[in-house]
């Protein structure tokens, strides 16, 4: 019964949420941060953030890095095999949970609510993040699921969250690539089928005590 | 027959190699290359190369960039799961083969000779790159290789490999992630069990017509 009302309360706040129009961002700032080397040697995770959400600017910014259009015929910042792009990202928050449209450079809200627990999975850390970012694999836009698809999609899903590790090592975000969540949780949550692979997380906010806005 | 003089002819190659002493590079810059924004945004595929070897410099800076040791306490530029640092690079160069050893900042020589095709299969273009780095998962690392532990070094290389191809980016040089090779003559040439997978590889070079060193 229970699982029922919980149930009927997120459909309807799915449904508010669907209600509403996708939030634009500002466009990617075209420099910024460390030098690449740089990044490189100051690339690691960490696991305490300032409790401050990003700002919209940051957050376009970040949102870029992980699977931006970088070039006028539409291809990303994240290789994919065949250029399949069927990695997407998804953003908690404390407001809601939404998905990066990287076309629009928007986010579209899905769900309302703080649902980050679903990414802490039994990790309380997790959820001081202002903000964790989800990466997961499309199978519909892949094209196929065979073993070795799989690995492509893994492949290229560690690709993302590798420019998402180093944008935050250049820009002085803290953040923490994991595989561990709520399986089960987000995908009730989001509505995804077996077509959707959750693969990886990060977590991120500005360091703990930070001065930074 | 055939197969044996070859087998016998590699194995006295892969015994001549091992009598040779690592090959020291000297140390990783602390800093080049364009910042991390901007390095996103030059991040792309390229198939076109100058035929010039990288300097040892610019070598040692690039396999830093892959899996290179950027703390004291022996973590890497690329996070892996666990921190169990599985992932290996390879070098391929008209040389020959060697391993890229993150601790002493080495190269390992392994066979001599020019064995790039193995890298390229049936994609000439990558033979025209002065080197490629190989990238493959080491189960005996990672300790496990149940379905999970191979999504998760699927997910680590990736990793790896996303860090060669900002580092490209943000360096000028040309690169482009694959997964195509010949994987059983490329596990027969080096002696590959079943416990190391092969998964990416990087052709890279200078750009074509370039006037680089």
């Amino acid at each position: 019964m229970k699982k029922l009302i919980l149930s009927a309360v997120v459909s309807c706040s799915m449904l508010c949420m669907c209600a509403q129009p996708n939030v634009k961002l500002p466009a990617p700032a075209k420099k910024g941060g460390k030098d690449v080397v740089e990044s490189l040697w100051a690339r690691r995770s960490g696991t305490e953030f300032s409790s401050k959400m990003l700002t919209d600017q940051d957050l376009s910014n970040l949102l870029f890095s992980a699977i931006g259009i970088n070039r006028e015929d539409g291809r990303l910042t994240s290789p994919t095999a065949r250029n399949m792009q069927e990695i997407r990202v998804f953003v908690f928050t404390a407001e809601g949970v939404s998905e990066y449209m990287n076309k629009e450079n928007s986010l579209r809200p899905i769900v309302k609510g703080d649902y980050r627990q679903l990414i802490a999975a039994h990790q309380d850390w997790v959820k001081q993040a202002p903000l964790s970012l989800l990466i997961v694999a499309d199978e519909t836009k892949f094209g196929s699921n065979n073993e070795r698809s799989k690995t492509m999609m893994a492949l290229d899903a560690g690709i993302v969250c590798e420019n998402i590790n180093l944008f935050c090592a250049g820009t002085g975000l803290v953040t923490r690539p994991r595989a561990s969540m709520d399986e089960a949780g987000i995908k009730s949550l989001l509505g995804f089928d077996d077509t959707i692979t959750l693969l990886l997380n990060n977590p991120i906010g500005y360091p703990k005590d930070s001065e930074k806005k």
